[in-house]
């Protein structure tokens, strides 16, 4: 038996809040895992919940999360971020000693803040955000193989519970994950640098070219740099509103960085663009290199 | 024989200035069309010369592009743009009656500049730029189908000769590229909007991962968003500083864009927020299903 399995034998039951692509595949995931709870997914449409059954992402599925709370020792809030705070009312409304609750969100500020407003006992309360996706949605796309080999980023803070991070820290290494530790508020800078402006600068650059034309000369260069331009916009809103600060400092470093592009051109100054280009080439060839 | 292969068969002889990637395909792939004229190889150094030929992407090579020129019915220069006026001054030397001249370049405006600057006709000089490339680089990495099924834009103007700029869109064909003919100012313009931002805003991207951090949790939407940060920095500092107006353009319409995302961000306008993530949605879409 590994330290995971271990540490996860006392999770007799698991209810996990939104069966879509992230929910459905923890399940799945941690079924093939040997997981040896119970697994309950929970959600507000009997559709989804039927998928998840048919694609065995769930042992059970129920509409009503307050007996799902109840009857759980660990709860994974995987709603979209528009809905944490209503579902940590109705955890808190059904809380046990024991309980750990944990989350899939794509911001950590916001999710803890709502977490310390609504819970009663908020250091059973560990933010998680394993950092994996796919284009596609619904448990009907679910994988056990999504987390696998990908990073997940646990978010305890001060007043945490030891025992329920090392729990959830656990949970996501089963899943193949690798976990790294660090605040909400490092998390939120750190993926509004490296998630969320990108998201926004492809959104930025197909409005461009719509508008300066060019499109239908465009090729794999455009298709790359805006691919994230296709996500989903209701849940991509949602991101960018919860980390509006990060995301308003990471837009004034791009401007910063235009400034310098427009002053090395405007100036005609060839060696400072040519660096320029060159330590950018150099940072993402190391980065791509190293993972 | 079709129309193309008819167009082509006067020239006896084509000289290929710069036989790297671009000029080494352009050999290969014309060899493969069924081109019958010979295929002479320009260079300055030798060795890439010898793996020109060891790869039969030409049927003679020269280190002497006055003799080459002087022997040859049609020139293609292939050289980075920073050696482009020295070219055309040489061909100039040994222009002949009947000589057509195209390029590959990947702005234009400049290039047809120094075309007139320096060539004693420039009614038989025809711009190109065939929109293939790839991230290696060379001789060696030179394949017949870099162009097929891929665009190019041919960019006459009122004073180029007809014959000329037919003969050089029949020679893309040959090759199975797409004929797009345009003015060397909508070029450069609408590429500075889909190709030379694109590859700026990449640069950036890296480099304000680099400041904030995050790297060690950058995922694939990060690697996609900034693979052309990974291009090769003298060529990409060579076509930004060919382009410099186009692209300050470019960024000034960056700069509008943050200002949208930022405005709505700041005054919480999520319905503001949502169509325009969903309008980028929707024209990337819609020009990925057409593409």
């Amino acid at each position: 038996m590994s330290e995971a399995d271990n540490q996860l034998s006392h999770v007799k039951q698991l209810a996990i809040v939104g069966v879509g692509l992230m929910g459905g595949s923890i399940g799945t995931g941690l079924r093939l895992a040997g997981f040896s709870g119970k697994i309950i997914g929970v959600g507000r449409r009997r559709e989804s919940l039927d998928i998840a059954m048919r694609h065995r992402c769930v042992d059970g599925v129920t509409t009503n999360l307050g007996d799902a709370v109840r009857d759980s020792d660990m709860v994974i809030v995987a709603v979209n971020l528009g809905v944490f705070a209503q579902t940590f009312q109705c955890i808190a409304e059904h809380d046990h000693d024991g309980l750990i609750i944990t989350d899939v969100g794509s911001t950590k500020m916001q999710v803890v803040a709502d977490a310390r407003r609504h819970l009663p006992d908020v250091s059973r309360f560990v933010g998680a955000h394993p950092m994996a996706g796919s284009e596609h949605s619904g448990p009907s796309s679910a994988r056990p193989d999504l987390f696998a080999n990908k990073t997940c980023i646990i978010t305890p803070e001060a007043d945490t519970d030891d025992d329920a991070a090392q729990t959830v820290a656990a949970l996501w290494r089963s899943l193949q994950m690798r976990v790294i530790f660090m605040s909400p508020k490092e998390h939120d800078e750190k993926s509004a640098a490296i998630s969320h402006l990108p998201h926004a600068a492809a959104a930025m650059l197909v409005h461009i070219a719509n508008r300066i034309g060019g499109l239908e000369i465009a090729s794999t260069g455009f298709r790359d740099t805006t691919r994230l331009a296709s996500s989903n916009p209701p849940m991509r809103a949602d991101i960018m509103t919860a980390n509006r600060d990060a995301l308003l400092h990471a837009l004034d470093v791009l401007e910063q960085q235009i400034n310098t592009l427009r002053g090395a051109l405007s100036a005609n100054e060839q060696d400072k663009l040519m660096q320029w280009l060159e330590q950018a080439k150099r940072t993402r060839d190391d980065w791509a290199d190293s993972v």
